[in-house]
């Protein structure tokens, strides 16, 4: 498959004409009925409403050709049916398959990956005699009791997917059952999670593919510390999900093991057994299914050739708009539900891991910009703390609203003849317009420019499944944006420099501990950083 | 007090011809022994060091020129003394004192704005009060028992400061009591605070001063509702902060009313009575004291004329040179320590609401970049998310990392040679080094760009006393922007227009319910959204 570069597409060349007068949303009736009506799209589930982007048919049609000469539907194809994505031509690279779409490719008859979803299949399978085991009290503690909460230890994808569905999936859970979350290798943050846990009845799901991550294992070890004290067997409490062979694939240490793969990457795996165990022991076999049902509707839905039928690659594509033409370096998600509050955190590693490279597929320096800078908090929340600046500051930061039209869990009150959920979609829809249109006034301070652009991404309740083709509308999106911009979206070398710089200063102050000579040079500034930060610990 | 343009100060030109060509961090030894010993300036226990920004001498001294030109203290001491600094000349604004720092300003014989000093000091007596009715057994529930769980109710900056603050100094907690926090009109988040809470035990802390936000009355109505369902009298278990004569100042309706002033603005009222109930209820009295001590040492701190010895500052204007003279318009606040977890959530509020402005104080429209995008994320938990970005990324993202010597619980555990604590510092200022410096590489993938700016603050440990100088820290530092910028800092006309859209949106909802008509037009954009999302509820 051959790959062009972005800069160099007759499209690009149009849309950088095309962005040099965009469509005005302050024009009196530029929000008209038509365009409301027809700037909309659907998939499983989900409107995207975009008439508030600063775009027309023009930009639309040439949207579509940079869709088509970049072979952004046959890219994505090609990743399903398990071409070597993940990989920079002409360089060391880890040249990989990137399936985490055959994990929810187990409905269809005739997978796309065969062999990986024969994988997920199995795995599944696993979980759920492991979870039937939990049910039906052929796994328990020492004394014979059920358990009741599950702590997943892992960090970045291991962490902030799981969490985020977790999270605003609560209120499906089993009776009974909850979950936490241990990431950081901040010990305090091993004591707040602990605290007030009845650890006879807690499992510990050890998430690292490699079995060799810092954090984990740092944390791995102050749990198994604190179930020993409490008089417990570490083998009894935990779980690991990890590659194959691995020093966690090990049944003397843990009551299970699942394995994950290197064809998906740790931000794309929140539909493998990186998500599956724990978000399975809190909503139930099914509920995971439920999941995995929604991504894949999503995963076919991205198939689609017409942009305006294809809702991952419309975002996709009106992030470049906005981004690479519009010049606009940030992006807002904003989900006005209270339970998506971490979406947005998992949002920033899938999009900016993904995409914030420099280099293209065939290892040259890219010349336009790649990733945007990702982040949000829920709404109404953040009307009241930082959208000030999204009305009326300096920086256009465009914003993709996510609603439903229904709560989770139906408690509600009228109050002034509208109930909470009423409040919080009117709300919604009100800053969407008010950014748009922005608002004339005598009082200069009462003005607001408006021409801020923005999306909303609306369905009916968040469930399992409308969760999960809401993370695959988002990892789909971001895959479509790397194809666009010829980067590889699946490797993360950013992390590495780092990581080797603090292996040094650790090696150090083993060594001074010890009496001895670290490796550190004395005109380094490595050392001269640790002395000027003063004695740690 | 005369405001000067910042386009127009001599220093502003000189920035910028100095902006040509910055310190290069990625030189042999830019990072030299010499320069990381002195580019650091210490305050309160914190030390910034700075080794790691774009800068020289020359700009150091420019800024420092800005400084002074621009008045930069005088007009903190000013507004510390009752300057009616909220204002827009000429025009119709909110014309208020700016006095937050008063209520911090407690611990001086002479304070700099008496009459608020003494009112801080009125409602803290109340609270001190209240707090022993609560300790000695004066206050109780209707079976005679003590409370041992509040709920702040309040959004925007009666919720995201008070939130960090607890969040942060959780470790300190009186034996027995705990916080929550309620904030979204989502219907989901009160049922997801109110789950599993024992009711009876629990005090309802409604904070707004206005005592009409519409989030805010409607999560109380909720609660009021849930007290009434558990047979429990509302007045028993509601207090409020409020503004002195509001419709929530009621003792009828509120077992206790602690006040708020019109001189201080919500998203700098953490260390007023608006943080002062949840955060005295959780630490104590005298944990709160130790808050405003902390605060009060960094406002008198920020009074130093020289940059170098006045961190807040120093920070604001290495901020300037990052954003208005070297281009980058988002700002990364990464705490390693997951207790700060929602501490760039509060500054968001903090500085966006009051700096994302595009008019100056006399009424003109900026002609630069005023506030920056604020965002954020715990380390180590970042590196393994968008840290990709920040290293390889096309967009430059200025990081200001925050660290302490030592964890709060002490409960660590030695892997490899070093804490866990160790490892987490060591992180910090590996990602410092790796960010300033970058690395040569001949594979293209694994090359660094490097010069991308950075400091960091460290203190030995987060304590109520350090959390209370860490805050006022950015207080002061956003301050000292916004002078710069000429422009109010402490109003927020940018919600006014959201907030009359959505009063529109569900006046008509209001009506079409009861079968009536609503005020919007058929054309008009607002309802024809609300018919493009489906119905709602």
């Amino acid at each position: 498959m051959e790959f062009h570069d972005f800069s160099t597409l007759a499209a690009t060349a149009r849309l950088h004409d095309l962005a040099v007068n965009p469509y005005d949303l302050t024009r009196p009736a530029a929000l008209n009925p038509g365009r409301i009506g027809s700037y909309r799209s659907s998939a499983c589930g989900f409107d995207l409403l975009y008439a508030a982007q600063r775009l027309d048919d023009q930009v639309l049609a040439a949207l579509q050709d940079l869709a088509d000469e970049a072979g952004l539907v046959d890219q994505f194809l090609a990743m399903k049916r398990g071409a070597v994505m993940n990989r920079i031509q002409g360089y060391e690279s880890e040249n990989r398959q990137v399936l985490h779409t055959a994990c929810r490719d187990i409905f269809s008859s005739t997978p796309l990956s065969p062999e990986a979803t024969c994988q997920a299949k199995e795995q599944l399978a696993a979980l759920r005699r492991f979870l039937a085991d939990l049910e039906q009290g052929r796994i328990v503690n020492h004394r014979g009791e059920s358990f009741t909460t599950m702590v997943q230890v892992g960090i970045g994808g291991s962490d902030l997917g799981p969490r985020a569905l977790y999270l605003a999936l609560k209120r499906y859970r089993l009776p009974g059952r909850s979950a936490r979350f241990l990431s950081n290798v901040d010990p305090d943050d091993a004591v707040a999670v602990l605290a007030d846990l009845d650890l006879s009845r807690t499992l510990i799901n050890v998430v690292s593919k490699s079995g060799s991550t810092l954090e984990t294992l740092t944390n791995e070890r102050l749990v198994r510390s604190a179930l020993e004290r409490a008089g417990l067997d570490p083998a009894r409490h935990l779980v690991s999900v990890t590659g194959a062979g691995s020093p966690m694939d090990d049944p003397r240490r843990y009551l299970a093991s699942f394995h994950m793969f290197d064809y998906i990457g740790g931000r794309y795996s929140a539909t493998s057994m990186v998500g599956g165990v724990t978000l399975g022991f809190a909503l139930g076999h099914d509920g995971f299914v439920e999941i995995l049902r929604g991504a894949h509707a999503m995963d076919t839905a991205a198939e689609e050739r017409d942009i305006r039928g294809n809702v991952p690659l419309l975002m996709a594509l009106i992030g470049i708009w906005n981004h690479n033409f519009l010049g606009h370096v940030t992006l807002a998600v904003l989900p006005y539900s209270q339970a998506l509050l971490r979406f947005p955190a998992h949002l920033q590693q899938c999009d900016m891991e993904s995409n914030g490279k420099s280099v293209t597929r065939g290892g040259h320096r890219v010349g336009y910009l790649t990733g945007p800078v990702v982040w949000g908090e829920p709404g109404t929340n953040g009307q009241h703390a930082f959208y000030q600046l999204l009305h009326q500051g300096t920086t256009v930061v465009p914003v993709e609203f996510i609603g439903f039209r229904q709560s989770q869990y139906g408690e509600d009150l009228v109050v002034s003849g509208t109930t909470s959920q009423e409040k919080l979609v009117a709300n919604m829809l009100a800053q969407s317009l008010g950014l748009a249109r922005g608002r004339n006034h005598e009082n200069p301070n009462q003005r607001f420019a408006g021409n801020r652009p923005n999306s909303i991404l609306i369905a009916d309740r968040l469930t399992p499944y409308s969760m999960g083709a809401l993370l695959a509308l988002y990892e789909n999106k971001i895959a479509f944006q790397g194809f666009t911009w010829n980067i590889n979206s699946f490797d993360q070398e950013g992390v590495q420099l780092g990581k080797i710089l603090a292996g040094r200063l650790l090696e150090q102050l083993a060594a001074e501990k010890e009496g001895k000579t670290g490796p550190l040079a004395g005109e380094s500034a490595e050392l001269n950083l640790l002395r000027a930060a003063g004695g740690i610990g």
